[in-house]
C-alpha cells in the first residue's frame, strides 16, 4: 500500500476529480460497460488508483450487473488489463491544455454545463465530454433534435434534412448532428444558414476536423454552436467510435430523426439507442425504389418510427402535441367537404350544365319531394345549388360552376 | 291487407327472395342504414311489400339501432317514403335479363358466389352483386388484396401499383381495385399482364364502362377476372356511389393497400373502411415533398397502416407472417456484420496498408495482449485478418483488402 501511495502521490492528475475523469476518457473507449460500472461505483479517483496501481477491483463493483461472481472477476481483471495498456498515453493535464487553448473546456458530470440526458445511459455514460465553442452544452440541447442519415445520401434527402433542420431551427430547437458527410452536413449547414443554433456530436478529438473537407463547416459551428466529444483530443476516429458515438447523440437530444439510410446503415444504431432511451424516433418517407430509404422504412415497419413529413410533424415529435399546430397548410377545403350522405347525394344529383326539376333529383337521389326539398334550401344557402325557372315555366335546380361562392345564379341553360 | 295481398300478387318479383334483393337495390342508395336494418331484419320480401303496399315498417326494426322509438319510428317513415320515390323504375326481371345476356349473374347472401368478407358490413351490407366474369367471384377474393390510390398518380405510383400487383399475383393472390385511372389501372393491367385474376368493382351497373376510356381493360377483366357492383345495370356513377363502393372493396378483400393518395383522396376512404373493418392497412410510402404520397403518409402517421415497399411485405400483410419471407433481398452480409465489440475493436485497429505489431494493435484498441492475440485468431479464421513478417524480423497483422476471401496474404507493404 505504501507502493502504490508513492505512485499516487507521483502522478497530480489522480487526486483530481475532473483530470481523473479526463484520463478515464483516454484509458478506456467508449461504451466499455465494465468501465463503466467501476466509475459508477469507485468513483473517478479510487477507479484511476485501481488501474495506476494495479490493484485488483473489488467483486462487488460489478453486483446487479452479472449474476455469478467467477464472471465478474475475470470481466473486471480483463478490464484492468486492458485499460492499463493505455496508462503510458494517459496526460489529461496537456489534454485538457490543447482543449483549452482552442477556446474549450472539459465537463464532467454534475457540472452546469453536462447535459441531464446522459445520465439515462447509465454505466455507458461518458466519463467526460470535451467541448468547444460559445454556448452552453446543456442550455443549447435542452431543446433539440438529432437529425442524422446516410454518407451518401441522395438530393432528396440533402433537401429533407435542410428542410427540417431549418424549419426547426427557425422555432429555436437546436439540431444536433453527426458531422459527416450528407444527411448531417445538410442538417449543420441549413442550420448554420437560418442563424440556428447547432452541435457537432464528433467520434474524433475535437481538436480534429474529420472529415477535413468540413473544416469550414466545424469552424463555424464552433463560433455559433458547439462541437463535442467523449474522446480526448488527438483521437483519431474509427468504426467503433462512430457507431458509439451515436448513442451520445440519441441521450442528449429530445428526439431523433433518420432523413436516409440504407437497409443497414450507420444512422440506425443513432435511431437503435435513441428507441432503447424510450427518446421520441422518427424517420423520413421516401420512394421505395431508393435503397437509401430502405432504413428508414424498415425503422417505421419494425421499430414503430414515426412517419416524419415536414418539419412541423418533427416539432410535434420532440415537443409534444399542444405545442406545435400539425394540420397541413396549403390545403384547400372542398366545396363539398363536410355534407351529410343526404345532402351529397342531392348534391351529387344537381346537373352542371342544365337545370332539373325537384322531381327528377328526388328519383335520381332516392330521396322524397320533401326532404329534398330542404337539401335545396340548405345547398342553396352553401351556395353549392342554384334555381331558376326554365323555359317550360318549371323551377329547376343546378350546380354553380364556382360551389360556395353564393353568387346569385344565372340559369345555364 | 286484400289490397296490398292484390298489389303483391300483380307483381311477381314481389314473391321471388332473388328478385325482391335485386328490387332492393334498385329501390336505395348503398349504404342507406335505415334500409339495411329493413332488410335484415324483415327479410327482402316482407321488405318490399311495406314498399309497395306504402304499409309502416314495424318499430321494432330499429331496435338496437336507434334509443328512441320517437326517432326510429321518423326513420322509418323517411325510409319508406324516400324508397318509394324509385317504385315507378323498378324491374328486377328485365335487370336481370340485361345482366345474363352479358354472360353474367346476379348474385345474393347466402349463394355459394357470394363473398364472405362483405357479411362484416352488417347492415350496410349490399342487398345482392351484380356480377360478370368467369370466375366464381367468392372464390376468386378469398386470397386477394386491394390495390388503390389515386387517379392522377405518377409515374412513381403507376410503377410501384404494377410492382405490388404483379409480385402478389405471381403469389396466386388476387388483385382488387375500383377500375378508375391512375393507380386502379395500373394494378388491374399488371395483373392481367402476369396471368393472374383481378377484380373490378364498378360505381356504376357492371354493364358499363366507366371510364370508357378502360373498355378494353374491362373487357379483359371480365375475360379472365371478375366484375362487381351492388347498383343494378345502367346505373351511372356519382361522387356517393365512389364512396360508397370503396366499402365493399374493403370488406371483400383480405387487406387493402393505398399507393399514391394526396391528403385529401377517395382512396382514404377505401383505407378507413378497412380500419374500420379490421382489415389489414397497407400504405407504400413515397417522396414528402409529392403531394400524391400525402395520403399515404397520414394513414401510416394517424391511422396505423404499415410501411409497405414491396410486394413481399403485401403478401405478408395480408397472408399473416410465417407465410411469406420478408427478409430483404440483394442485401450483401458485410464482412464484419455480426462481429462483437471486442473483434470489431480489434478489427478497426487493423491497419489497411501497412502491417502492424501486436503491441501497437493493443494499444490503438485499448485491449490486452492476450485478448488480441485471441481476437486476431479469429478474425484470420474468418478472412478478416492477415499476417506476416515485416522488413524487422516482427510479426504484424493487417486488414486483408478483400476482407472475408479467407485468401492466405501476401504482406502488403
Amino acid at each position: 500500500m505504501s507502493g502504490s501511495a508513492a505512485i499516487r502521490a507521483s502522478v497530480p492528475w489522480a487526486q483530481d476529480e475532473r483530470l481523473a475523469r479526463a484520463a478515464w476518457s483516454r484509458l478506456v473507449e467508449p461504451e466499455d460497460h465494465v468501465a463503466g460500472w467501476v466509475l459508477h461505483a469507485l468513483g473517478p479517483l479510487e477507479a484511476v488508483r485501481h488501474v495506476l496501481t494495479a490493484s485488483p477491483i473489488p467483486v462487488e463493483v460489478a453486483e446487479g450487473q452479472v449474476a455469478r461472481p467467477t464472471t465478474a472477476r475475470r470481466k473486471l481483471d480483463e478490464g484492468l488489463e486492458r485499460w492499463r495498456v493505455r496508462l503510458a498515453r494517459v496526460a489529461p493535464e496537456r489534454d485538457v491544455e490543447v482543449v483549452e487553448r482552442l477556446g474549450g473546456r472539459l465537463v464532467v458530470p454534475g457540472e452546469d454545463e453536462w447535459p441531464d440526458g446522459l445520465d439515462d445511459l447509465g454505466t455507458a455514460a461518458p466519463p467526460c465530454l470535451w467541448v468547444l465553442g460559445s454556448s452552453s452544452l446543456a442550455e443549447t440541447v435542452r431543446r433539440s433534435v438529432a437529425i442524422v442519415g446516410a454518407r451518401a445520401c441522395t438530393a432528396y434527402g440533402e433537401r429533407v434534412a435542410a428542410d427540417l433542420a431549418s424549419g426547426v431551427s427557425d422555432r429555436g430547437v437546436t439540431v444536433v448532428s453527426g458531422g459527416a458527410f450528407g444527411v448531417d452536413a445538410a442538417a449543420h449547414r441549413a442550420t448554420v444558414a437560418t442563424g440556428g443554433i447547432t452541435v457537432v456530436v464528433l467520434a474524433c478529438g475535437v481538436d480534429r476536423d474529420y472529415p477535413k473537407a468540413h473544416d469550414q463547416l466545424f469552424a463555424r459551428i464552433r463560433e455559433t454552436g458547439v462541437a463535442v466529444s467523449e474522446v480526448p483530443p488527438g483521437s483519431t476516429v474509427t468504426r467503433y467510435r462512430f457507431l458509439q458515438r451515436n448513442r451520445l447523440i440519441a441521450a442528449m437530444t429530445r428526439g431523433t430523426v433518420v432523413v436516409e439510410a440504407a437497409w443497414r446503415s450507420g444512422a440506425l444504431s443513432t435511431a437503435t439507442h435513441a428507441a432503447e432511451l424510450s427518446r421520441p424516433l422518427g424517420a423520413v418517407p421516401g420512394p421505395v425504389t431508393s435503397s437509401l430509404s430502405a432504413g428508414c422504412h424498415r425503422l417505421i415497419r419494425d421499430v414503430g418510427a414515426v412517419c416524419i413529413t415536414d418539419a412541423g410533424e418533427l416539432l410535434e415529435l420532440v415537443l409534444g402535441i399542444g405545442e406545435v399546430d400539425a394540420t397541413k397548410d396549403g390545403v384547400p377545403e372542398l366545396a363539398h367537404d363536410g355534407l351529410g350522405d343526404e345532402d351529397l347525394r342531392v348534391y351529387e344529383s344537381l346537373p352542371l350544365r342544365t337545370g332539373r326539376p325537384v322531381a327528377s333529383i328526388c328519383q335520381v337521389a332516392g330521396l322524397p319531394d320533401r326532404r329534398v326539398r330542404s337539401v335545396l334550401g340548405r345547398l342553396a344557402m352553401l351556395g353549392l345549388a342554384q334555381s331558376g325557372v326554365s323555359r317550360d315555366g318549371e323551377r329547376v335546380w343546378w350546380r354553380p360552376a364556382h360551389p360556395g361562392s353564393s353568387a346569385q345564379g344565372v340559369l345555364p341553360m
